[in-house]
């Protein structure tokens, strides 16, 4: 977590205004818990309907939260007023599904033909896994939740196909139904886990070498359980090359205002 | 309902077909019980993201079941081997959002951009609601349901917008809650009413002329029940006048392999 945030508090606006100043430049598990976190792409027109038939096609890594108007940078659905091109902490640039580059702001870079697209964050349902006693191993450790790319095959829609990419966390063996049931509550937010123990089942090789985030320790009385991840575009842009692609950088989301139970089934 | 349907029977493929040969011309209600069936709505590609956008945000009157690729005529997620330009009993054309004609097969229609939007539909519960012991005016008359143009404005997508189409349905007043509660349960096929009661609330003036389907009688103990309904892009065809469009003639739909119980919540 980023230090500076404790001053900032966890009131979305101004957390967002923290983004746009460049006073928050950190990732976002832990803050403004109860608030929808989300997923950022952005992608010229051109290639909007093929994502968003991906996402349709694809709801559990891909639940849209909201999908901005052509050419306008504001979530106006889920935080009015915000402005994708300043208020995350940190983006990524790809270009021909290359990372290009990293930045704090990408005003330089919008088009009139760009089409922003917000995806759930299961740091939507962490408040509620916190209220149930549940641990999150990255927020008491201040790191970013670990992910990893499966071998979990996304159903393809026109140019975009790859692979999932899952979050991770470690649940004491006794409470993994609690974990089922509290995330499954949330389907906008990822939902139940896709997976509960043997990494090698879905084709993960070494917990301890995550693809995006950091590594965090399983106790012996823990099991892994991993929950689609809307880092799954991120894999998928790699795949399908499409000219140019602006996400977030994992772990820095945006932050909207919607309430987190707001993505209730 | 069709009277040859009866001897065609309940399969999903052996309807299908059915509509191919022109064997079966009328309406679905009361048929494949237990089978999800759909709406269909046809636009060109360059209209599709907007579409698509335009159902994601009123997932009430159009949530998405399948959405064919480019130019594909088969909803492969939902019925392998179907094929859009033939299977349904009766298309609706429109041109610059005027109703130009209905026909009973669209295959010289067909165009490569073409992109198929299969949307969830109110018979898909009617199973549930008859388990439940439910009346179903329309089907015990073999009449097609009761749908209204309503004053609940959709949520406009660039170049769609307009108003919610509703279908009704008498329910006797001591079980409005038991199917409020059974529509719940599946809001990929329209979820909840949207309203219950005075059919003035929303707009409708007049319950005796709908605006498409047939009048049924409610009877004094019962209360109008008003669904979202798939009808809804048609009316948001009209005001939005795409060059061309194909739908459904309403209550003629499309009836897919799904089990109704996959469009559960």
């Amino acid at each position: 977590m980023d230090a500076s945030s404790v001053a900032i508090g966890d009131d979305p606006p101004a957390l967002r205004a923290a983004c746009r100043s460049g006073a928050l430049g950190g990732i976002t598990a832990g803050l403004a818990m109860g608030r929808v976190q989300a997923n950022l792409v952005i992608l010229p027109q051109a290639l909007a309907f093929e994502f968003l038939l991906f996402c349709q096609r694809n709801p559990k890594p891909c639940p849209i939260v909201d999908v901005t108007d052509i050419g306008d940078p504001e979530p106006a659905r889920i935080a009015p007023g915000a402005d994708l091109r300043t208020d995350l902490p940190r983006y990524r640039i790809w270009r021909d599904g290359v990372l290009d580059g990293e930045a704090t702001d990408i005003s330089d870079l919008w088009r009139d033909d760009f089409v922003g697209f917000l995806i759930g964050c299961s740091f939507t349902f962490e408040n509620a896994l916190r209220a149930a006693g549940l641990p999150l191993r990255h927020i008491e450790r201040g790191s970013n939740v670990p992910m990893y790319v499966t071998d979990i095959a996304c159903a393809p829609a026109g140019r975009f196909a790859g692979p999932m990419v899952v979050s991770m966390r470690p649940v004491p063996r006794r409470r993994t139904v609690t974990a089922v049931e509290i995330t499954g509550d949330y389907p906008r937010a990822h939902g139940a886990p896709v997976h509960v123990g043997d990494p090698a089942a879905i084709g993960i090789g070494d917990l301890d070498r995550p693809d995006f985030g950091d590594a965090v320790p399983v106790d012996a009385d823990e099991v892994p359980m991993f929950w689609a991840c809307g880092v799954t575009p991120q894999a998928v842009i790699m795949n399908s090359r499409p000219d140019i692609a602006i996400t977030h950088a994992p772990g820095h989301m945006f932050i909207a205002d919607l309430a987190d139970q707001e993505l209730r089934g």
